[in-house]
């Protein structure tokens, strides 16, 4: 099925709706949703696959010992004994001739019992070691709670209506994010988010090294400004949307959240849930629309 | 400066160059390296602007309180106040209006005293939020260890010599990782990690919606085989290369690592420091090396 939903057309066509579209694979690597595909002045709803994630718990235990959690990461579903030893091991807690075995899944988890993967090891595994790492949370709204491994629950309230935004506008967001970049320009290296008024113009811009880091700067700097909820504006990041952007946007109150990068699936679920509009592969004069398309003005 | 490194030319020139070059600029945004750029056929020395990363600490405290960790996050030096009020705000663990002040820097802190950001609030903070979050390490190689605030010291050994990589080999490699991708083609929004013989040969693929995921898959299958060290063989990562997948590859013992995007100053040195050579910006016909060039036979 294909129809433009340019109201100007007259031909009082439905509104695009989007969502998730049919089961996910058994594997989860991926998610189908109906999205809306715009592409110059057409709109085109269709079938999309998503990259999956999900939250995993990474455990370990030495011979006798019981099971200690080490790491709660947001992963795409697949290789999730390799993810488990590989972390492990790149981050110094295990040798490679420490692993006896890995179990994957808890059976006493009901939703996806292999989000939980445990590595049993052939020596004692120090679990002080963790305790004595610096860690950095990636729990936003609580997503990655413990109890999140079997519901995903999200605890921000819903985003307020509006604004509206134009397709012309939309479009022209990459272009005013990347002028408002003083240090990508010299490095080719930086990750930024934007906020922007729905007209386009560009209230403040932020850069980092890491996607969360470049968000919670707009967020901070939004704070210290007294513009927080971000409610009536658009933000624009230019990774990737996994679901902890997401999250973060949400928490912040923005209605309307758009990247350059493809979203992954849990993120287009959560801007559903949150009621905010979720606008990914913004490039060129084109872009597709996740959740939340009642707030683009497609005609102008 | 301009020349070309290749043995076969016979013009005894000497051989190409890496390093830092020259401090870098006060805020700490940048940092300046000679770099060998390498368009086709033609490799050129020239100074080059990365972006910069460094690790900062995140504390809070109420009225009379103790300041407390919240978290250690390697980040682009500028807006550490933003960044602090962003992080704390998004994950939930303040209201906009408890922020009494911000102080920036620990002036017992010798070497880079902003790496500190304290946020005091008008209410009391509430530590057990943190202890009952649930976190994901971040310290390779010990390197975000609170000691590293003042001195940024690597565990890791320095990786075995060799491989030899052709210039023709290296430029081939990203469409190979592109092939070996199951999900990117269906989704466009997975990041990838592969390791490949010197001759460009794909031994094996991972794939993540995060890019240090997905090199840990990499790295747990490869313990699995039986394959680590990677030692003798090349890994690609489709993302930027931040200071985490150095040192997550270097303690794999990956002597060649390449990216299609940016490097950040820190994973430069980093790479330098363990003497690893690191590829940048491999795209099309050309790549940069920001580090151990002995390792790339330019000339064919």
């Amino acid at each position: 099925m294909s129809h433009v939903t340019d109201p100007a057309d007259g031909a009082g066509r439905p509104p695009p709706t989007t969502g998730r579209d049919g089961p996910d694979d058994p594997a989860r690597t991926t998610g189908a949703r109906r999205i809306l595909a715009v592409r110059g002045t057409a709109a085109d709803e269709r079938r999309d696959i998503l990259a999956g994630e999900e939250p995993m718990a990474i455990r370990a235990a030495g011979p006798g010992q019981e099971p200690v959690d080490v790491a709660i990461t947001m992963r795409t579903p697949g290789e999730d004994a390799e993810l488990a030893i590989g972390f492990l091991y790149t981050e110094g807690l295990i040798a490679p001739g420490d692993v006896e075995s890995v179990e994957v899944g808890d059976p006493a988890a009901i939703a996806h019992p292999d989000d939980e993967v445990l590595v049993r090891l052939r020596v004692p595994f120090d679990a002080s070691t963790i305790a004595a790492r610096n860690f950095v949370a990636t729990a936003s709204c609580g997503i990655c709670g413990k109890a999140s491994l079997d519901s995903v629950a999200l605890r921000c309230p819903r985003v307020a209506p509006g604004p509206t935004v134009t397709r012309s506008a939309l479009i022209g967001l990459p272009d005013a994010l990347r002028a408002g970049q003083a240090v990508f320009d010299r490095t080719g290296g930086l990750h930024a988010a934007g906020l922007f008024e729905p007209d386009g113009r560009l209230v403040r811009v932020a850069e980092d090294v890491g996607r969360h880091n470049a968000l919670d700067k707009l967020v901070g700097a939004s704070l210290l400004a007294g513009d927080l909820p971000l409610a009536g504006r658009v933000v624009l990041v230019s990774g990737r949307l996994a679901f902890e952007i997401v999250a973060k946007a949400g928490a912040a109150g923005a209605p309307f959240l758009a990247a350059v990068g493809a979203p992954t699936d849990l993120a287009a679920d959560a801007a559903e849930r949150l009621g905010m509009t979720l606008v990914g592969f913004l490039r060129g004069d084109g872009f597709n629309v996740y959740a939340g398309p009642e707030r683009i003005d497609l005609a102008r």
